[in-house]
C-alpha cells in the first residue's frame, strides 16, 4: 500500500497547497485508482488521443487532485501543476477540463460523467470492427447517483446491453451535508440488479477484490460498488468534513506520519516514480506493437474537412419549391440525402415521429452495434450527456433532437458541449408558441435566449428550405456545439432566401435604398415581414432574416453596420424578445408563457399578425 | 363497465373534435380513475380549494382529456369546456393548467406531476396535527418513469417515508415513438423495492383488484403497478398510434360500437350522470360536516399579507456595520431572523454549508415531520418540482438553495413554477465567476440572462447586506416566484444603499448633476463602480444598483426615464452581458466561459477591476 498512500498524501498536499479542494473522495479511492492503471488501463503516455486507449472518467470530478496525480506519473503533467492546483492559467483547474492533458470530459456538475460515459461506450463501440476491444471506466460517487442523469443514463445503458463499460461507486455514502442517509434510503444493489447490470461489491482497500472484479468477463454493463471511506486515512475519516476542505497543515501532517510518508511536501518515492517508469515503458511497447497493425481512423475534424470541401452537395440536391412545408420536414429532408454519411449519429428523446431526426433505418440497439439511430428514451438530460461522451470521443458527429423547450431538460450537458467546443447539433423542433395546442407547458419563450446567451453556442433558426440547407451545411462543417430551431407548422419558400448568405447570420431579403425601416426576423416569422410591408406601402421597408447571431457576429464591422444601419429596426420573432434590444429598437415577440390553441389562433392570440404588427409599426413610428 | 366506457368515449371525442389531443392514455385508465373518483378520492364539487381534499395529480399530463371528463361529471367544468378542448381561451388546454378549474398543478413536461406529488405530501404531511388524513394520488407513465425528475422524486419520498402519497404507474410499456423496450429494460416492480416502496401489481381493468390495492393499508410510499393496455378498446390499442393522434372519425365510431355506447357526438349516459350526481351529493354532505369540526388553516396568502403589514422588522433588526461579509451570509442571518416563521419551509441539494439556507435546527424527515428544513439530495430538478407541489398546495412558502448555475439541473420546473405563479423562492448563491476555483464547470454565465428572461420570475441581486435585508422582504411578502442571486465572496456595505429604494429595482446610490456617465451595476460588482469613479475624476459619474430589472420593469415611465437618462450608461456585472442592451450602451461583463482559480485572480483574469473598467470606459466615453 505504500505507493497508495504515496499518492494519497500527494493529493493531500494540492488541496492543502491551494488552500482549497477536495481530499475526501481521492483518498478513498486511491487503491481502486491504483490497481486500475497499474494493472488494467490501457493507455499510451505519449498520445493520450491514441484509439487504442481505454477510457477514464471522473463523473464525481472534484476527486481530480487523484486523477492528476496519476497523469503527473503518467508523464503527462509536471510536478509543478500539482502544485499549480486550482490556480489561474493551470493546468489542473478544480474540476476536470478536457482541455487540459489527460482529461476526456470536463466533469464536476455531478452526473454529467455518468452520460459521458455512455457515450464513449456508444462509439467504442461503433468502432468494434477494429477488433480494439477497449473499455471505459467511469468512477461516480453518491452525488452523481442521487442525479437524475445518472439514473437515466445507467437505464439507458443497460437497455442498450453494452460490455464495454465499467462504474466503479465510490460508495462512500456521504456528501456535502453529512451522510446519505439525510436524504437516501435505496438499496443501491437491488437497484442496479433491477437494471439488468453485473454488480459486484468491493471493498474499497481490497486490491485482490478490485483486481478480481476487474477480471470478470461480462456480457453486459457492470457496476462495481466501492465500499470506500471519504477521506481514509485523515483525521476527519468517514466524516462530510473530508469531502471540500483541505485537511489542514496538521491534517496534512497527522495523514503523513499514519502511512509512514515523510513529512515533505509533495513528497514522492523513489518506488512510485519506479513502478510508473516501467509501467510507462511497458505501455510504450504495446503502443509500437499496435501500430505495426497499420489501424487507421480518421477523426471527425477529417469528415468535417471532406465536407467542408463537399459544400456544392447541399446546392445542388434542393430546388426550392413552392410549397408550404414545416422546416421541420425540410430538416428531415436533408438529412436523409446524408443516409450514406456513416460518421453521424443521430437520435431523439421518444419524439422521432415529431422532430423527425433519422436518416435511415437502421437503430443503434443491443442487436445492432451499427445502426446510427440511438432512441434515448424520455430522457432529454442523458441524451445531451450522452452525445457529449460521443462527441468528446471524436470519431462521429452526434445529433439529437427534442421539442426546443424541452432542451432545458438537458441544459447542463449542452452547457458543458459548449465549453468543451464539441462537436455536435441539436436540432429542436416546434420552435415557438407555433406548437399550438399542446400548450403554454410546451411552448417555448425563454429558452432560445438561454442558448443565445451560451457561449459557444453557435444557433439558427431558418425561414424555410433553402436556410434549412445553411443551417446543415453549418452543422455538418463547424467547429463546435450548433443548434437548429425548426418549426411545426409549415411555411412558405421565402424569396431571395440564400444558402451563402445566410452563412454571414444575417443579409437581406429585401434591400430597399434610404429604407424607413428596417424588419429584423427569424424562422416562421420571416413570412410575416412580408406581409407587413405591403400593408405599409407607405413606409420604404427592407428586410432581414436574422438567420443567426453568433454567425453574424463573426462578421466584419463594415458588413454588420450595413445590415444594422442606422434607421429604425423592429425585431418580430415569436418567442420572448430578450436580448433582441442589441440589434432593434421595437421588439415584437411573445413575453409572456403561452397559451393552448390552433397555431393560428395562438398567433393572432398574441398579435403575431399582420394586422397587429402593422399597427405597432405605424405607432412606433409616428412616435419616432 | 358502461359508465366507464363512456367515459372512454368521452375523451375519444374531445380528442376527435379538436382534432389533435392524446386519447391513448385515458382509454386505458378510466377504469383506475372511475373507481378511484367514485370510491376514495376525497373531494368537495363546490369547493376545490377545500384543505380537506385529497391530491389527484396526472403527470402525464397529456391524458388530461380523462381529468377533464371527470371534472365536468363533478361540475367543475361544463359540456361545453369539453367541446372546446385545446381551443384558445378555453378551460381545457392540451395539458393540465393549474389555473383551471380541478387542476392542482400544471403537468405536461415529463416527470414534474411525480415531483408535484411529492411536494404535496410533504405540505399535507405538515398538516397532520388538524388530523385531516388526506393522500395524494399521482398517476404517472412511462414517459415520466424514463425521466429522471421522476427517480430523483422516488427516492426523496422512499427516503421521508411518506404514508400518504399513492402513486399509480400507467404501465403501458408504450411511448410515443413504439415500445418502451425499444430504450428500457429495467425490472420496475424491483425497482420500487429497491426504494424501499410498498408495491402493488394490477390489471387496469381488474375494478376489484384496484379496490384491493387502493384500500390497503401503507406505512410508506405505495405505487401501483397498472397494467394497462394504450387506447384501450380503439382500433390501435396497444400500438403508440394511440398515443398523440384522433383516432379519426371511423375509429371512434368503431369503440362506441365496441362499447355498445350510441353513435352520438358526446354522448353521455343518464347512469353516468346519476351515479356522480348522487357521488357529488354524498360529497357535500361529508363536506356539510367536515365543516362542523370548525378546522381553520390560514392560507400563504394571509401570512403574506401579515408579512407585508410587518414591513418594519427588516429595517429595526438590521443596522449596516462596516465589516466585509458575503451576502449569501447576510442572507442567512435575515433568514435566521426568521426562526419562528413555522409556515417557511426550506432546504437544499446537499449544499447547506455554502448556500446557508438552515433556518433552525429542524430537519423535516421520518422522524420530525415538524421539521422544516428538507435535505433533498443532489437532486435540484426534484427540489425545484417539490418545492412547485409545496406552493400549489397553498398553505406554506418553501425555499430551496443552490449555486445559481446549479438551477439549471432544476430550470424546466422553474419555469413550470413561474408559469403558475407559485409563492416560492429560490436562494441562489456563488453566483458568479466570484465562485473561484471550483472553476468553469460551476461559474454561472448564462443563467441569470436565462432567468431574467423567464416570464413571472422575480430576479434580484443585492449588492450588500441592506439590499439582502430587501431581497428576503420581496421573497417573502410578493406573489409569484422570486431568485436571489447571492455572492460567494465578501462585500463591503455600500454607502447609501437602501431597502425602500431597493424595492424599486434601481436606484441612485450617487446621483450628480449633468452626468457625462452613469454606471449600472448589481451585486458583488456595484462596489467596483466606487473605485471606478474614483478612478475617473474627470468624469461626473452617478451610479445605479440595478437590483432587479423586473422591479424596475413595474415602476412608472417618469422613475424609469429618471434612472435611464439620455447619457452614456455603462453595466456592470460579472456573467454574461446578454440583455443588458436594453439599459445599457456599453456592457462589461463575461461572455465566455470561466476560469479556475482564487476569486480576484480571476475577475483580474476577466478585466474586471477597476484598472481595466476605467480603461474601457475612459475609451468607450472618448469614440463618442
Amino acid at each position: 500500500m505504500n505507493n497508495i498512500n504515496n499518492i494519497r498524501t500527494l493529493c493531500a498536499d494540492m488541496v492543502q497547497k491551494a488552500r482549497s479542494g477536495h481530499p475526501g473522495a481521492p483518498l478513498g479511492l486511491a487503491p481502486f485508482v491504483y490497481i486500475l492503471y497499474t494493472e488494467f488501463i490501457s493507455f499510451d503516455p505519449d498520445d493520450e488521443n491514441w484509439v487504442g486507449r481505454d477510457i477514464f472518467l471522473l463523473s464525481n470530478g472534484h476527486a481530480c487532485a487523484l486523477q492528476y496525480v496519476v497523469n503527473y506519473l503518467i508523464g503527462r503533467l509536471d510536478i509543478e501543476d500539482l502544485m499549480n492546483f486550482r490556480q489561474i492559467n493551470g493546468r489542473t483547474p478544480g474540476h476536470p477540463e478536457k482541455k487540459h492533458p489527460g482529461t476526456e470530459s470536463s466533469t464536476g456538475p455531478l452526473g454529467q460523467g455518468v452520460a459521458n460515459a455512455v457515450g464513449y461506450a456508444i462509439s467504442l463501440k461503433k468502432l468494434d470492427h477494429l477488433q480494439l476491444g477497449n473499455r471505459v471506466y467511469c468512477i461516480f460517487g453518491d452525488g452523481c447517483y442521487q442525479e437524475g442523469i445518472s439514473q437515466e443514463s445507467f437505464s439507458l445503458v443497460a437497455s442498450l446491453k453494452l460490455d464495454n463499460i465499467v462504474f466503479i461507486y465510490d460508495f462512500n455514502k456521504t456528501t456535502i451535508d453529512g451522510p446519505t442517509s439525510l436524504s437516501m434510503n435505496e438499496d443501491v444493489v437491488q437497484r442496479f440488479l433491477s437494471l439488468g447490470f453485473e454488480v459486484e461489491v468491493v471493498n474499497g482497500d481490497d486490491l485482490d477484490g478490485i483486481r478480481k472484479a476487474l477480471n470478470k468477463k461480462v456480457s453486459r454493463p457492470m457496476v462495481i460498488i466501492l465500499e470506500t471511506v471519504i477521506g481514509r486515512g485523515s483525521i476527519v475519516e468517514g466524516s462530510c468534513k473530508a469531502h471540500g476542505s483541505p485537511l489542514g497543515e496538521e491534517g496534512v501532517r497527522k495523514l503523513k506520519e499514519k502511512f509512514g510518508i515523510p513529512e515533505v511536501d509533495f513528497y514522492i518515492s523513489s518506488s512510485l516514480v519506479e513502478k510508473f517508469k516501467n509501467l510507462n515503458d511497458r505501455k510504450r511497447k504495446i503502443r509500437a506493437e499496435w501500430n505495426t497493425k497499420g489501424i487507421r481512423v480518421p477523426t471527425i475534424q477529417e469528415y468535417m474537412d471532406m465536407q467542408r470541401r463537399m459544400d456544392s452537395i447541399y446546392k445542388s440536391t434542393y430546388r426550392a419549391q413552392d410549397t408550404q412545408k414545416a422546416t421541420r420536414k425540410h430538416f428531415s429532408e436533408a438529412l436523409k440525402d446524408l443516409k450514406e454519411t456513416r460518421y453521424l449519429i443521430g437520435g431523439a428523446a421518444d419524439l422521432q415521429s415529431s422532430v423527425l431526426t433519422k436518416i435511415g433505418e437502421d437503430d443503434f440497439n443491443s442487436e445492432n452495434y451499427n445502426g446510427r439511430y440511438i432512441n434515448f428514451g424520455i430522457r432529454e438530460h442523458c441524451m445531451c450527456g450522452t452525445i457529449n461522451g460521443i462527441a468528446s470521443h471524436g470519431y462521429f458527429l452526434p445529433y439529437t433532437g427534442t421539442f426546443l423547450n424541452f432542451i432545458s431538460y438537458g441544459f447542463p450537458s449542452v452547457r458543458l458541449g459548449c465549453m468543451d467546443n464539441l462537436n455536435l447539433f441539436y436540432v429542436l423542433t416546434h420552435d415557438s408558441i407555433g406548437l399550438g395546442e399542446d400548450g403554454p407547458t410546451h411552448q417555448p419563450i425563454e429558452v432560445l435566449s438561454t442558448l443565445r446567451a451560451t457561449p459557444n453556442l453557435i444557433t439558427m433558426r431558418p425561414c424555410d428550405g433553402t436556410e434549412v440547407r445553411a443551417s446543415l451545411y453549418v452543422a455538418l462543417t463547424r467547429e463546435g456545439s450548433k443548434a437548429v430551431m425548426l418549426s411545426r407548422q409549415n411555411v412558405p419558400e421565402i424569396p431571395h432566401s440564400d444558402i451563402e448568405k445566410a452563412k454571414k447570420g444575417a443579409y437581406y431579403l429585401v434591400e430597399v435604398e434610404d429604407p424607413d425601416l428596417i424588419l429584423l426576423s427569424t424562422g416562421s416569422e420571416v413570412q410575416l415581414c412580408y406581409e407587413v410591408t405591403k400593408a405599409l406601402p407607405d413606409l420604404r421597408i427592407s428586410i432581414v432574416s436574422f438567420f443567426s447571431w453568433e454567425l453574424f457576429e463573426e462578421q466584419e464591422e463594415e458588413y454588420k453596420k450595413h445590415i444594422l444601419k442606422d434607421v429604425p429596426r423592429v425585431s418580430i420573432e415569436a418567442l420572448s424578445t430578450f436580448g433582441w434590444t442589441k440589434y432593434s429598437d421595437l421588439q415584437i415577440g411573445v413575453d409572456t408563457f403561452g397559451v393552448s390553441g390552433p397555431c393560428k389562433d395562438v398567433y393572432n392570440y398574441f398579435g403575431l399578425n399582420c394586422k397587429e404588427i402593422s399597427r405597432k409599426i405605424a405607432g412606433f413610428i409616428n412616435n419616432k
